[in-house]
């Protein structure tokens, strides 16, 4: 079955990333800069607090992109991603991903991909591109 | 102390994604695909087995930059990436970091980032944009 895809279409969801994600990412990508979890380092850094990596809150567009819209069967085949603003543990965000193009010879799907922090500041910009035929079983 | 940074240096890391982390990945992210985890559903697909998510290998870059070039004080202003192939669970891949332009106004500094799997095969290529004044310790 084949869902009707249209401009402006979009999916968003909210997330507080703990400490514990943020460890357990971190280890998974062998990153082990303190910034990510030490208090006193980044306590004397601008950042203040500890902050969570920008590609795990980007990793909330992969989770829309694949279970909501387009859903399963989407291949995410491209993020542009700008990291504009930290955002920190425990620290409410919402991601939102919104169709801006849907290729009429392919099926490509652009989507604008953002996400914003409590206080109403963009935390990320970006944009995903998709190929998406429906459902790709054989 | 400030590190010395030319076009050219490079850093890499070799990775396999267990099972175990792609699912705290997928956790975390409310992804719910089962591409990520169901064999029998992911064998139904082309891609037979399955895969890791592409955000999730691409967080081998933000490792790679925060703790190893240019390190500790680099704030990750941006990424692009374009998802070439699928990495499958437990398959090694090699990630790698090349510096190709260093701004003389603004000490930006911007990276080739690009994944290859162990057969050769290019599963990620993209672009790293960060900012590295050293440290950036008050």
């Amino acid at each position: 079955m084949k869902k009707e895809l249209n401009i402006g279409d979009s999916a968003e969801i909210e997330k507080q990333f703990s400490q514990e994600e943020v460890n357990a990412y971190t280890k998974s990508s062998n990153d082990t800069n303190p910034i990510h979890y030490d208090k006193n380092y980044a306590g004397q850094t601008f950042f203040k607090e500890p902050i969570v990596p920008g590609l795990l809150v980007a990793s909330l567009f992969g989770g829309l992109l694949g279970t909501h819209l387009p859903g399963q069967g989407t291949i995410h085949l491209g993020q542009d991603l700008n990291f504009k603003a930290p955002i920190y543990i425990d620290e409410k965000v919402k991601a939102e991903i919104k169709i801006i193009q849907i290729r009429e010879d392919k099926p490509i799907i652009t989507f604008s991909s953002v996400c914003i922090k409590e206080n109403g500041e963009t935390a990320i910009t970006g944009k995903s591109v998709v190929y998406y035929k429906g459902t790709f079983f054989k």
